[in-house]
């Protein structure tokens, strides 16, 4: 058990790393916690909730949107919570963002935190405070920016992590190690998934290292506001495709890092030989990195992304493995290469 | 034609006092900017609307919920509004609250304006960056605080407001002067609907100095959390009234507000003199100072307001005219002279 204090513009964040789930009473009076979970993690984990008030969601980023937060805030006027509650999400990015909305903007802001109990809610969805809600074809293109209080990593949630989910989890992380950290996607080399899922101080340490990694991206972005559009590296090809195909997520991820990998050598950014040391480390880890789809279905929805200014599109490029890079590129551009680099 | 600026935790807000709505293309460029207005407005104003895109919702506080939240967003994603474009809410507390609270969730906030229609949303709604959405009996239980770059306050709109509504912006105006300001007090003794009607320029003073005060407030609270509760004054009971009664707001906020002064005079910080003073400028505006109602009711409503926190409540209270003051009462206080005090 190890703790970090992050402070996110005047919002303090504790991290309460390789914490067992029992020990939340001592962090929070029993009486005061409202648990939100879904169907899944509920029907594992369920014993541990009983000391609490509980709500319980379906399950399935289907239900990531205004229907599923207005789900939690009826529960939540019904329980007649108040300023002292403190709602805590425990799953995976579906139940932390909604969880995440709905403790924003239920009276104006109730106390929040989270539990997250797949790797890509440990080390992404849980951290930054951003939260989304889907409408239709359209990712996230709801949200609020709102900090949870503290948030709990027990890593024995991750026994019953189905191995698409672990996957998942590798995309993001993948993603870290190709924006910001050459050591880490060096590492990542010289392991493999079934390391990690094999020897739990190896996983601890390196969601640590992406808390960490994510939150100072998170916190540099208060003085920098572009910096945190990092984050984005192949998520914006990588949303509409994951639309497009109803794929999981880290697939989709994967896809479209693949994709600004390709993007990022057209444009002379990135070598060859580099791009597919990316591509190889999306593969270790199970990842795919092709896809049979319609481009310019894909560019219809990019059209619509929510990161779009006026005629131009920020995008997210590699200049060397490490170092991301903004590019606000022309949407006419997009549209001309789209065909070549999926 | 004057202007102030306030910056409120970071967010710079502009006030343009007596403007013509006609200037407002000097301000944005008519491109960027997507009108969100309500059915009455928009039979009235709707040629000045002609230059820009719009929304037009239906009117009324039963609309203030997220259906009509939902629509505004619903719209925006089909205008496929983005982070350059520029909501503007022209019209009284339910289209500002709606609009505010629209553009704070669609893509976590996109630009956002307000030209208030009347008097209460010139002096109230559309200060202080607070919106919030109805659901049932509860007022305001969802809701976020997000700022508008700018307030374009152009008077030519109360010609049309009915005078129940110019009642009702009265009583927040009444309410500031209660709490903050006793030379404001005394001009409203001096003074009388009729005459503000009248007189353009005697409104147009008030109205700035019901601005500022209420920014000064805010922009206080950045520093002291409890002081923007005093602006709950008369609110506590009244939206409770409200509630029960669907009687106009200001008429509602009325009645708590002789019911506060009742409060006060009966925890002795109020002499009975002044609160008959206050029920005296009340019925100068043309505003209800008693109600038939069920205390009892009224109280189960209370109960679940959102200002509540444990077995307490923040009540405010008078400690003479020009002075409130925030008082935690004890809910079982409350129970015991709701009835007294209404």
């Amino acid at each position: 058990m190890s703790q970090a204090e992050f402070t996110i513009s005047d919002s303090k964040v504790i991290c309460y790393f390789d914490t067992s789930f029992t020990q939340i009473s001592r962090i929070v009076p029993p009486e005061n916690l409202i648990v939100v979970t879904d169907e899944n993690i509920d029907g594992f984990y369920g014993h541990l909730f009983l000391p609490f008030r509980k709500i319980v969601i379906a399950p399935g980023e289907n239900n990531k949107n205004r229907a599923g937060a207005d789900f939690i805030i009826d529960r939540l006027i019904e329980m007649e919570a108040d300023r002292s509650t403190l709602v805590l999400g425990v799953g995976g990015g579906v139940v932390t963002d909604l969880t995440g909305y709905a403790a924003s903007v239920y009276k104006r802001g109730i106390r929040l935190a989270f539990a997250p109990t797949s790797v890509l809610a440990m080390v992404d969805a849980a951290i930054g405070g951003k939260n989304g809600l889907n409408t239709g074809f359209l990712k996230n293109i709801i949200g609020t920016t709102y900090q949870p209080e503290f948030i709990l990593f027990d890593y024995n949630f991750l026994t019953t992590l189905p191995a698409v989910e672990w996957e998942s989890g590798f995309a993001e992380i993948i993603k870290h190690a190709c924006i910001r950290d050459m050591q880490m996607f060096e590492t990542l080399e010289r392991l493999s998934l079934h390391d990690y899922r094999q020897d739990a101080s190896l996983l601890a340490s390196l969601v640590e290292e992406n808390v960490k990694l994510k939150m100072q991206i998170v916190l540099e972005d208060a003085y920098d506001r572009d910096l945190r559009l990092l984050l984005n590296f192949g998520h914006t090809i990588g949303h509409a495709v994951e639309n497009l195909h109803a794929i999981p997520h880290g697939h989709a991820i994967s896809i479209g890092m693949v994709a600004a990998c390709n993007l990022s050598e057209k444009s002379g950014y990135l070598h060859f030989e580099e791009a597919q040391r990316v591509v190889r480390l999306l593969e270790r880890y199970h990842l795919p990195v092709d896809l049979e789809t319609e481009p310019a279905r894909v560019f219809e929805i990019l059209k619509s992304d929510k990161k779009r200014d006026g005629g131009f599109m920020n995008f997210i490029m590699l200049q060397g493995i490490g170092n991301g890079m903004i590019v606000p590129v022309e949407i006419s551009f997009l549209e001309e290469n789209i065909s070549a680099v999926l």
